[in-house]
């Protein structure tokens, strides 16, 4: 095998002397307490302190869960917890993330704050915009980037592992109306989310893409079919990449058996990622060469851990965020030209 | 697992009465001593009788492994064996389809053809309109449909076995200039082959698609990447095709990695299938739905006799051919549409 796999978790990021980076969680709804929460509690550089919540129930929960402190949206606006934390993870609805990221800057706070970076581009480059003016650091949490197999499948791509990639493929099919998230949910709500199944979950294929290549696309296509109770929202997305030397094609959905799955294929070899993208998964890959066909099991996950010492440890030793604000406008913006394309 | 894969190898077409059916063998080439005279040599209702070939090495070697006997293709279109075969394989070059089905109708004899039927749509209709007046039987030779392993998931897909399907994806990559094929042979000729990796390879997850969904798509999209020694024919594609209900993304290449895949995204499951399209290759079947993961190894292959078998049972007991002509004209239209777009 590769020796890009031969010490998977490998963290060529960390210099081992980064300090405990005490985080405000601005939003804790499902995925904040179900995921990001527990995985803060394993950080070797991180710890929650605050919990930011409009919601009773869910600042109670995180309290009782957690052990953290907790504020409501005007409590945290007007900074009433800002000596308990260093720096914010927002994790509200996508259209929310502006005002609370402004916040988090005004106070002076490094933010981490999630993907689609915003609903819409303009919003998004104010995120950005709020952040280099106040000076503090911003990540943007895409968690595949520091998920231990992606980063390796990068290496092993950068060195021609499959030899010159033509072409990648992948999606992600996520029900969102499964378990007890009803059609009532902020991510079928078109001025919150800024859009359906594509800034939900296909947004990882193409973050993913850009990431193992490096390189920003040149043109995107995009088809859209909706249905009730899903509609005005996209249900299923396939968008076309291009990029100079290959073409990507990706969908998503928010109906449908659960599937993640991410592939490149290069002039010597592919590469295919399944359970690709769900939080904290064992993932597989198939590596295909002339060589004949390995697949490793079990690799990867831990990613959300992963998100979160990698973002402390930047912010306290001062090094650079690749993921950045930058990094998720160029989302936000290459998923509105979908979704333009898509209406034609 | 689902009653549709407890006998795998099932023939349901086959009534058991079909007769002997003599083939003339028309274009001698790699494939058809290769793969279609050692499959034909295994069949129960076909066997080889006559190769035509313009070339002298080619018409020696069908004569001494397959026995056969011979004729140019001037003979041929004088009739000179004719009575030594009661139908006609068309094997050549995808543009020389038109004359060789035209002389088989002229002589009463049932043809199989392969795809794509012809280098254009036009030429294409004109192959349906030939045997259409001869009144003689004309099958497209989509050896998938005859796959066992294809019709199985056909009967598993409509019996709903993973839902209604919303997206399909697949690749086909055949590394057109590996072993002994240079960049002079008639696959890289625009004029010969009517396009390039779309209409030699990317004609099999479309037609899958197709015989899948027993649908017909309403629209199509396109992107083409070619380089030399490919151009002006595409060395790679991606396509899009939009059924009334179901989005699929598609790509095909003459360059790269062997790969063949296909996978149908459904509400209740997703099927994949690896080594997809290869001949007689044993293909992987993954079936996922609530139930779990079932991985089936080996199944299908051995299409190419199928193929013959069916062919010859149906001409022989007068029974319907399922991939007709129509059948083909459908995909040179369809592929001609991605083309078309493409040029945008």
């Amino acid at each position: 095998m590769h020796e890009a796999f031969t010490d998977v978790r490998a963290r060529e990021w960390d210099t081992g002397d980064g300090e405990t980076v005490r985080l405000a969680v601005v939003g804790c709804g499902g995925f904040a307490r179900g995921v990001a929460l527990p995985a803060i509690d394993e950080c070797e550089y991180a710890e929650a302190t605050v919990g930011v919540s409009g919601s009773a129930d869910n600042r109670d929960a995180v309290v009782e869960r957690f052990g953290l402190a907790t504020t409501d949206y005007d409590g945290y606006a007007a900074g009433e917890r800002a000596d308990e934390y260093d720096a914010v993870y927002v994790a509200t609805p996508n259209r929310l993330h502006l005002p609370h990221v402004e916040t988090a800057a005004e106070q002076g706070k490094a933010v981490i704050c999630e993907k689609p970076l915003e609903a819409t581009v303009g919003r998004a480059e104010r995120v950005v915009d709020a952040c280099a003016e106040a000076g503090v650091p911003l990540m943007t949490a895409y968690r595949m980037q520091t998920d231990p197999l992606f980063r390796r499948l990068r290496e092993f791509v950068a060195d021609g592992g499959v030899g010159q990639v033509s072409k990648l493929a992948g999606d992600f099919t996520f029900p969102v109306l499964s378990g007890s998230r009803g059609p009532e949910q902020w991510r079928l709500d078109e001025e919150l989310a800024g859009g359906g199944a594509l800034v939900d979950v296909g947004v990882y294929p193409l973050n993913v893409a850009r990431f193992l290549l490096g390189k920003e696309p040149e043109w995107v296509d995009g088809y859209v079919r909706t249905s009730e109770p899903y509609a005005p929202v996209d249900e299923h997305v396939a968008f076309e990449v291009g990029f100079s030397d290959a073409l990507g094609s990706f969908s998503a959905s928010f109906s449908g058996h659960p599937n993640a799955e991410f592939t490149a294929y290069g002039e010597d070899g592919v590469v295919r990622v399944t359970d690709a993208f769900q939080p904290d998964r064992g993932r597989r890959l198939v590596v295909e060469t002339a060589d004949g066909r390995v697949t490793l099991d079990g690799l990867g996950g831990g990613e959300v851990r992963e998100q979160f010492d990698y973002f402390a440890h930047a912010v306290s030793t001062g090094a650079a965020i690749e993921p950045d604000g930058a990094d998720g406008v160029a989302d936000v913006r290459l998923m509105a030209a979908v979704y333009e394309r898509a209406e034609r």
